[in-house]
């Protein structure tokens, strides 16, 4: 077989790339070692700015996120004992961003393939991309004991951070940048109305707190914990007494409680590979880089590379020039490297830190101080938060 | 000998102090330690926000800082080889700062005190303040072999980091925040006209360097030093050399040396202690606080808690009441951390530190890259900058 484009994975980035190449006429398929189900099967949030609400529209695959999803105007910054709304709308003249989970991001974009005839290969085992750095690329995988052979144009490497695609990389070719969070999150998902209609990110004394949502009957809640804790050690009415204690009084009395349906341990990372293009082998979205949850950038960050790629690539093919795709590790790191930034300040400023001294904590308490009071350093959050332009 | 302020100190904020309160009608005598020469000797910088331009015109020592300060509109932030302008008057609805000498400042504060008529005391030695907790506070001091006495209703302590106020106090009053910098700021004067109008800092690869000017003709130039470096080890040209390095091209090449008459070694420390005001005894300026010279605001500090402590003790005097001096601490320590944490972040931002990672090293480019690019971050630059509102 031979294609245009073998993309490797069949997350979000995966399948929005596949579908804005397959809208544009180039040939492309996704190959995933797992299958739809195990995909769909996982929890992800999804706090989405506008450039990837407006690349899920150009994809055609934003009409239930339009229907469903929650649009913010703001946020509450909490500490003190109190809040501090930031108001994204207000300052950053107009924007929002919409809450719309990460997996029902993926539902859509699986349904406009399977509408659109693009083919889609799952439970493939040991993919694997090859001969990248030469003219002739070709990706190779095992289905139903048969091992398989696509030549291609070009390989997109969608397939996260444990995935094969940057794996595949000579290690004297690549460069990787790395902070490991002294700290995880444990999160509860469970079905009730969320305490606020809005985001809550609290930093208490005790620890951060992130009271979220997936719907308006449906809430994600995480307080920060230690590396070691072991979610079994955690009964749900242990982490609701938790969580109360870490959010301003007036919260903490309207939280209501019901019994979990997920609980989980996750640990905080930022992680940067470069570059994220090795010939005509290209890394996108987590495959490249990884972000902690704090401010929700992760999936957005995906959306980004993803768009400069495609954008590459229809220069390639229709305007026979490689400007766009000789400029994307560059284009794209310039614009993972801010957000890595939001990610680990925004993440640094709203936990505690064990390591950290007198000085240092009330450098934080100062910071919040300064950051409410200030409509710059407000916009600054808010900019960053609804997301820095394409 | 009764009065009603006794001022520990005759620097810029003891004396700021001395002269705003002369002028409300209240008593007051400056002691010092030293006298008024080696006080003018002190080599400091002098970058004035206008908030102290406005209280020195109100203690009416502004002229010759208007003749001849020079107001900076804006300065330039190089890396990369290249500047970056930080338009402070565009970004702050028209607001700048004013370069003119501390010792300038102190000199014309102490012509106005002289004018005034106002008791100044130096070559005071053991000045010691007694009894602030109780209702009768005084301070002793020994002048040609005598102990004397001044009885007052208050104690000023404007006598810097190494006074005896703050060591006045019992260890157990009072908390110290401290954080020591692995670097020093090697700094050198020359009669020369500065490389550029405007003030530089410079983040290079070898380190931070500072061009700053006194005056159309006098330099004052910094690079960033390992702390354990000797001056002795820095010829001029060694100095002019390093310099040169850490500089875009076109101002390595503009630069026109001289020989130096003066050349040292500062270490970077920021300091706060906590609380400012114990009973009759308040802390003003460096006795309570050492901010690192990256943004120069240790003198602009100084003055704003000179603005809390007489708006305190008028009110006081004047309208029988003491919430002025009773919210002087806290009220004081806001604006103090916010410009400690300015500080700190300046700092940070611009030093290469020599423990930091690779990671750490791509959020500061990343940091620089957002800051330069974007007129919320620039403005939040700006606006400290400037100096926070009172």
């Amino acid at each position: 077989m031979r294609i245009q484009v073998a993309i490797i994975g069949s997350g979000p980035s995966g399948l929005l790339l596949g579908q804005l190449l397959t809208d544009a006429g180039i040939d492309n398929v996704i190959l995933d070692r797992v299958n739809k189900e195990y995909i769909l099967d996982r929890v992800r949030a999804g706090v989405l700015e506008e450039g990837t609400v407006g690349l899920l529209d150009q994809a055609k695959a934003g009409a239930r996120l339009h229907a469903e999803g929650l649009p913010h105007d703001g946020f509450s910054l909490a500490f003190d004992g109190r809040d501090h709304r930031i108001d994204l709308h207000e300052l950053t003249g107009g924007r929002r961003v919409t809450v719309y989970g990460q997996t029902e991001v993926t539902r859509d974009l699986m349904e406009r393939r399977e509408a659109s005839g693009a083919l889609s290969i799952y439970d493939a085992a040991d993919v694997t991309p090859h001969d990248f750095n030469g003219h002739s690329p070709f990706v190779t995988y095992t289905k139903d004991g048969v091992t398989k052979r696509i030549d291609c144009d070009f390989t997109a490497g969608c397939d996260g951070f444990h995935g094969v695609s940057r794996k595949a990389v000579p290690e004297q070719a690549i460069r990787h940048f790395e902070k490991i969070y002294p700290f995880g999150w444990l999160g509860l998902l469970a079905d009730v109305a969320p305490v606020s209609h809005e985001l809550i990110y609290a930093n208490h004394p005790r620890g951060f707190a992130l009271c979220s949502m997936r719907s308006a009957t449906r809430s994600r809640y995480y307080i920060q914990c230690a590396l070691d804790e072991k979610v079994e050690a955690w009964s749900d009415d242990r982490f609701w007494d938790e969580l109360r204690r870490r959010l301003p009084a007036h919260h903490a009395e309207a939280l209501v409680t019901a019994p979990s349906f997920e609980k989980s341990i996750a640990p905080l990372r930022s992680f940067v590979a470069e570059p994220m293009r090795f010939g005509r082998l290209f890394l996108v979205g987590d495959a490249a880089h990884i972000v902690p949850p704090t401010g929700a950038k992760g999936l957005n960050l995906a959306a980004s590379d993803v768009h400069y790629l495609f954008s590459g690539l229809v220069e390639h093919y229709q305007e026979r020039s490689n400007s766009g795709i000789d400029a994307y590790s560059q284009t794209a790191l310039a614009r993972v490297w801010k957000a890595v930034r939001f990610s680990w300040w925004m993440t640094t400023m709203m936990h505690r830190f064990p390591d950290t001294g007198d000085f240092e904590q009330k450098i934080q308490e100062a910071e919040l101080d300064y950051l409410t009071h200030s409509r710059a350093a407000s916009t600054v959050l808010a900019e960053n938060y609804v997301g820095l332009p394409f």
